[in-house]
């Protein structure tokens, strides 16, 4: 009997990406169920998921978890082939660390300077270039975040590697570029060519048809 | 030869005191460094934590790492005695879901339930009441989040458990009580009867001096 992997994800979302990649890389095979997290989410995310009510959750042999960096976690634990965390336990915690920052800093930063009025958007993409910036020093002169292969980081920094390239086209606002960060920019290359990430990524014109009906349409 | 552990930590933080409380749970000897962090950061804690510039920093043989949490994980895999996580992956992955949902939302939440100006109140109180609500459930009839001793949850939690009533004395207003939330209460009060969590936390007196101050100066 094989064991039940199940991913409630949302096809758009950079976090349900970051889910399927990590089972990607390990092999694990998955039932991936589309949620529509706008309009009619699904009685079973509602009840998978009742604090946030969000995805993605991992559902793994009837028991259900959330929140994309703990499923990372529990992905890494469960399946250990292809580490995606180093052993060292000081070279992980700067994996959790800088996967942290990609959420905590990076993530609203790049959506403030992206998206915000005109008023606040030259602090904002000053904000958004210092942790593009700190990113970019992270990788220590490596490939990928996980050194040779696709880690942790690389992979909860995936919006990095391909929504942003998409967004910029979009807000003709250019934060990420070779001339800037050419190492991040050289990584989010690297990133986005891996035959596993483009698997997992959505059709580059639809996203981009989203964004640019956002732009469009400022005030949703 | 020891091992070097140094904490840079400032007196008054939560976040200082979960770094502190973990390594005493161990039984690891660290040296402890107040940082003076509104108005003169070291040059230590500048070299250390130059990404965020903020406490706690822990300091292992040469090696920093910052972010509470990610140093809890540390702690844990470097000195493996008296767990405080648990081994499972799955219940793993629930305290982790927990401790982030304490960072993410329930400190932003009860934050602003108890200083927002008064318009903004109402909605900030029944926003934190969520939160609360939703951690009292995470106890599942256990004494501790860890069970029958205090784990990762719970020394996230701690400023729910300290720092909270303080505030509510402060502010004069109630979000936890023995009325609305029986089992979270009841874990408050044993939480800091613990007597290595006494051991850990700041004099009740002055942290209420600083929030007495602050309710007397609400712009600051």
């Amino acid at each position: 009997m094989g064991e039940e992997v199940k991913v409630f994800g949302a096809w758009a979302s950079p976090f349900s990406r970051r889910v399927e990649l990590a089972l990607r890389l390990k092999g694990v095979p998955y039932e991936y169920i589309e949620e529509d997290i706008y309009k009619n989410k699904s009685p079973l995310l509602l009840k998978y998921n009742p604090v946030h009510k969000k995805v993605p959750v991992l559902l793994h042999n009837g028991k259900a978890i959330a929140e994309s960096l703990v499923i990372l976690e529990y992905i890494e634990e469960t399946w250990k082939n292809n580490s995606i965390l180093p052993q060292d336990p000081y070279e992980k915690a700067m994996a959790r660390f800088w996967a942290k920052f990609i959420d905590d800093k990076c993530w609203p930063a790049i959506r403030k300077a992206e998206w915000s009025p005109e008023s606040e958007r030259e602090k904002a993409m000053e904000e958004a270039c210092e942790c593009l910036k700190a990113l970019e020093s992270a990788l220590n002169g490596n490939k990928f975040y996980g050194g040779h292969t696709i880690g942790l980081v690389d992979i909860a920094a995936n919006f990095i590697g391909f929504w942003l390239s998409i967004v910029q086209e979009a807000t003709e606002r250019e934060l990420l570029s070779a001339h800037k960060f050419p190492l991040l920019f050289n990584w989010s290359h690297d990133f986005v060519n891996c035959g596993i990430v483009q698997e997992c990524l959505p059709p580059k014109d639809k996203v981009l048809a989203i964004f640019k009906a956002r732009v469009a349409a400022p005030s949703n």
